[in-house]
């Protein structure tokens, strides 16, 4: 009886994944294919089928289900139980919401979305703001509504990061600001590094061809996804069998496509690996929006911007580029890759200056949730914070206050997760190196199997069975810790910027 | 009242479009870009999708719409009128099925397809037969479920060419068989015309930006659509506004790319034609395949092999290939690409046998649904007509009754519709000429945008406002008669293969 109402429940949410992917696949075409004239009647299309998931998930018939498997969970087996926890803890949080709230809500991340749009064309940030100021109050009142034990912020970041709350978040900054501060200013009093070579011309065709050649080295399936070019990068699945990688390629900088491409690797690389006979169900996704960081991170930077790694693939490199490269050895160039600059816009940044950026929105929007800040201060703060912090002067909005979709499109709590997937990143990799002999010697060899069966085997199979803290637990033995993406800092550039030679 | 209820309506209709516009995204991408483990789970989403629609459609809430709008038919204007007893005919054909025969349906359909696909890998017409079986005794039910007057052909015609009976395509074949057979015989007695220059090498690079510049030449809006390469040329359409083309390219042969992209192009001209207000509504759809098919092949044969139009363009293909044009002049040429010479394969032949392969098959699925003929005996029954009209004998099962895919699939009344759409379009075209001063001469500058503007005024807004045979006699005068195809070719393969030069 309860296994009859538990294969319903299964079918309920698969047919949901049929949709919401259905749904997903019009998104990839929109940002791959669509043609000028088609993306009016596409916004209908990919809303209708939005709209009906919505109605299948909180219809009072998948309600009763959720409700009577939840209260039978204990008669269910390990997975079972954790698939219902986790469907009913979903289902409670939207259910929160009032039909009036949520569409005034998709009214206003619309009109974010445009006077964003519309403010960074004309760099006008009053017109972006403005637009702000009613979302930003949306998101206050949301957070009242989901409710929180400690702080509003907490409310609203549970929907990427679950778990993890503001109080975490400020402990693990407040170590950014100590740390990781004094460690990038003294790498700012060396020499600078060259990286002069990475902005020669890299054709086109070369550079695509070279982005898949690395892709298939670090294990991507080409069976189970594609690459294709959009305008901005990103990994989009429609099962564990389909999970599509985009990059974009600029000819007048090497870096632009190789690491995005390895970057969105990663994610896919979680994604092909999730389990199957899960699929629509908690335990076919992904744990939080850190963890899946965690994954694109630890290959674009742990391993992507590795000597190691270059060490193997260098050679590849030379026989794509032979002109652009042929003065550059493979530590000039593993150097070049990590030069460390402070830069105005987040996602040209290096990965050590990449959490003053964080840190800096962390701040802004917590301060905006808790009331402490209002939306007309915002930009004077945000500068405030880069002279503070980078000690860069901001002439232009939307190289400041501007530069990310992330509030226009009403996502507040969202930023943090992409530090925690350094950091979750950096604990991961130095556990791997544990439990791998001679992981970095099979790196150097141009061999990350193992590495990626150990992904696999701790991470990707198990879907969304432990949460982030569970799982970061039950690999390294303890929570998140900020020590070791600062290990792996000093380590690395220490060796760049402070000995002699490499 | 009943214009709140004709609201209604309208909205039940578009969001049943967006749901299956969204299944023909996945249909497309499935052609274009699936990676090869997708398959499996894009099959069950696709499915989901279609379930959902059909549940909206066949629900006793839009049963009761439509019948109270059907009855107040008489107050709506004449264009709601319209939709409404076309959505209402349509209705009451899909609700004379039960779900179990639905059922035995998609079962017998998928294991005809498959079966065929195997079959055909192993050139073993047996498997392929034994599955057509039961696929034959299930469309003969289907013919009696839905009812006919005078023949159970009629009833399966009507899915793809609503009103066009059996008995008139007897008349027609009939006059297949007198004035074409007779007129081909007298052309295989003259001199062979020499195509062989169409064999050489084409690279594809070159093949695909001739076929994109040509379809841009006869009007086809690459904002509202694209081109895009799959194993089978179609067209797609999203909406008006996303009307996708797909086209093949074999290097040995310029010619499979060419008209193929004609085709579709003419194709994907009706569908962007169609009028956008009518979103989901029948005025916004094609009349019938035999309609639709008129659209690809006037501008794939009536103007895409026409002596006008390479005079026109023939010099572009020569900058696109100029080595392997060079001793070829547009006279030869024209020649060259309307070669008459039979051949074992539908998709393969000339303009005029293939009306043969269709008389064949529409004897032969008329035989099969009256039970005059068995599937035991179909596969002699194939290969005695093409000995009895094309004078060919078949070896081999793969270039005979297992060349198409259509029965596989129980489609059944479909074949038909090809020959149709040639001769609908030889009518249109001849009224083309009489509406438009100088059409030829324009054709021969390389403007055919009045003969897009006459189709678009006569045919394309129109939907599915008139039926076929209505709006046929509107744009000629006349019913469709197959005298106009047979003045055509008369007198273009007169002057090919009878007169001195040309």
């Amino acid at each position: 009886m309860l296994q009859e109402k538990y294969q319903n429940y299964t079918d309920q949410l698969q047919k949901l994944a049929d949709i919401e992917y259905a749904a997903a696949v019009l998104e990839w075409d929109k940002e791959v294919n669509l043609p000028k004239k088609g993306g009016q009647i596409r916004a209908r299309q990919t809303a209708t089928l939005y709209g009906m998931a919505h109605e299948i998930f909180t219809s009072s018939k998948f309600k009763d289900l959720l409700e009577e498997l939840n209260q039978g969970a204990d008669r269910l087996d390990e997975k079972q139980k954790r698939n219902v926890e986790e469907s009913h803890r979903t289902w409670l949080r939207k259910n929160k919401f009032n039909k009036e709230f949520v569409i005034k809500r998709s009214k206003l991340v619309s009109e974010g979305y445009h006077a964003w749009k519309a403010a960074k064309e004309e760099n006008n940030a009053s017109k972006f703001l403005e637009a702000l100021k009613p979302l930003v109050e949306l998101k206050r009142e949301e957070a009242e509504i989901l409710g929180y034990q400690e702080h509003p912020y907490d409310a609203l970041l549970e929907e990427f990061e679950p778990g993890y709350t503001t109080a975490q978040l400020d402990t693990l900054f407040k170590d950014v600001k100590t740390q990781l501060i004094d460690f990038v200013q003294q790498i700012r009093q060396k020499p600078k590094v060259n990286n002069d070579f990475l902005k020669q011309h890299f054709p086109h065709q070369k550079q695509w061809d070279f982005g898949i050649e690395i892709l298939r080295q670090i294990g991507y399936d080409f069976d189970a996804g594609r690459q294709d070019i959009s305008d901005h990068p990103f990994t989009i699945n429609f099962s564990p069998s389909d999970v599509r990688v985009t990059t974009r390629i600029d000819e007048n900088n090497f870096g632009s496509m190789t690491w995005s491409c390895i970057h969105e690797g990663g994610h896919a690389l979680y994604e092909q690996g999730l389990p199957s006979e899960q699929y629509g169900l908690p335990l076919g996704q992904f744990v939080s929006l850190g963890i899946h960081e965690s994954q694109s991170r630890l290959w674009e930077n742990n391993v992507g911007r590795s000597l190691p790694f270059w060490e193997a693939h260098y050679d590849l490199a030379k026989t794509y580029f032979p002109e652009q490269l042929k003065e550059v050895d493979a530590q000039a160039f593993y150097k070049g890759i990590n030069k460390i600059q402070p830069s105005l816009i987040r996602v040209e940044s290096d990965e050590l200056h990449y959490h003053f950026h964080i840190l800096i929105r962390f701040e802004l929007e917590k301060a905006l949730i808790e009331g402490s800040l209002e939306v007309e201060d915002l930009e004077i703060a945000w500068n405030e914070k880069y002279k503070q912090y980078l000690d860069l002067d901001i002439n232009n909005p939307t190289d400041g206050v501007m530069q990310d979709i992330h509030w226009a499109l009403g996502s507040f709590g969202y930023f943090p997760t992409y530090s925690l997937g350094s950091f979750y990143a950096a604990q991961f990799f130095e556990q791997a190196k544990k439990d791998i002999p001679h992981l970095i010697t099979q790196i150097k060899n141009g061999d990350t199997s193992s590495l990626l069966e150990w992904l696999r085997n701790n991470i990707h199979q198990h879907g969304k069975m432990y949460s982030a803290d569970e799982l970061c637990r039950r690999i390294t033995g303890e929570s998140l810790n900020f020590k070791y993406f600062m290990d792996y800092a000093k380590k690395k550039y220490s060796s760049i910027y402070f000995e002699q030679g490499l």
